[in-house]
């Protein structure tokens, strides 16, 4: 069993401008991203936000497919956002993942910046399959702000294909960052 | 250079009954799609739906990051859209994949389905890599109708976490297929 939880962050990312600011939650943020984290055995999939009415709405779309209609229409989306869990913000985050494992998990922030100092795939992906707790951090809107990079213990590489282009959908690079860490095929 | 198309099949394809139907067209499929095709070197995302509605829907979606104020706001959108291509059918998209290449692609169907026989990423990925034109076929809804499988040359393993969880988005398996037949990461 890997311990790893995977956060999607709203507060505080930045925008086109680079400026620090909050993003809204998208709808098939929730869903896509728990499913591929209910698909490699992640634990959690917490949706940090500190906006009140943002919150709501992510309660509001997990009671429909936990408890609502949509529990009896599809059985397997629940299973999906049984996983999902609502932050205030990064303290309480780091706060709830310490105490789920009882003891400090490796902090892994994302980017697809390509001049920082960055770990590889490989090496993140031995201290996850050596039983490692660790807490994989997305950004929303263009990418996280400089304050969650100081606050986390290493960089993964950013994803690239076999172009310059790198502008991948946060939902995809969640799906790739997963299957590359966890992962396996023939 | 890769030659890879993919198609995102919307008719034939079938509901949770498995009976077959046509699906209607998800705004962030195209985006997500399309942008992940961008960063691999996709040549052309097309989107296969015989409804004019939709086809329309698709067009004035593309034409308004393409042409539209989205083009202003947004560059990389814009690049990535750019390789979208609308089909009438199967037929029609094999036609034009053929013509373009100046020869017949290869195939490919993926699933979600664990009983049907497969071929490795590993085997797709070499023929890819040596430069042979292939054609990746996704299912919207519940997956590709039997139809299609029957005109495909093969069918790609189904993806895989680490549970028996497979109930990933379309987008996101579009992302994980890429990436494991052309990424490249260390």
């Amino acid at each position: 069993m890997v311990k790893v939880d995977l956060a999607l962050v709203h507060y505080p990312v930045t925008n086109k401008n680079r400026e620090q600011i909050g993003s809204a939650v998208t709808n098939l943020d929730i869903h896509d991203i728990a499913r591929a984290g209910r698909t490699y055995g992640i634990d959690n999939f917490y949706l940090v936000t500190p906006y009140k009415d943002q919150q709501q709405l992510i309660q509001e779309i997990v009671d429909h497919w936990l408890e609502g209609h949509g529990a009896q229409y599809n059985a397997n989306r629940k299973d999906a956002l049984e996983i999902v869990r609502i932050c205030n913000d990064l303290d309480e985050l780091f706060d709830c993942v310490q105490v789920k494992w009882g003891e400090k998990p490796q902090v892994i922030t994302t980017t697809a910046q390509t001049q920082r100092p960055t770990v590889s795939y490989t090496a993140v992906r031995q201290e996850i399959l050596a039983g490692r707790p660790s807490l994989l951090l997305l950004g929303t809107a263009w990418g996280l702000a400089e304050e969650v990079f100081t606050r986390s213990d290493c960089i993964l590489e950013p994803i690239t294909g076999n172009q310059q282009y790198n502008h991948l959908s946060v939902r995809s690079a969640a799906a790739i960052i997963l299957d590359r860490l966890i992962g396996n095929f023939s």
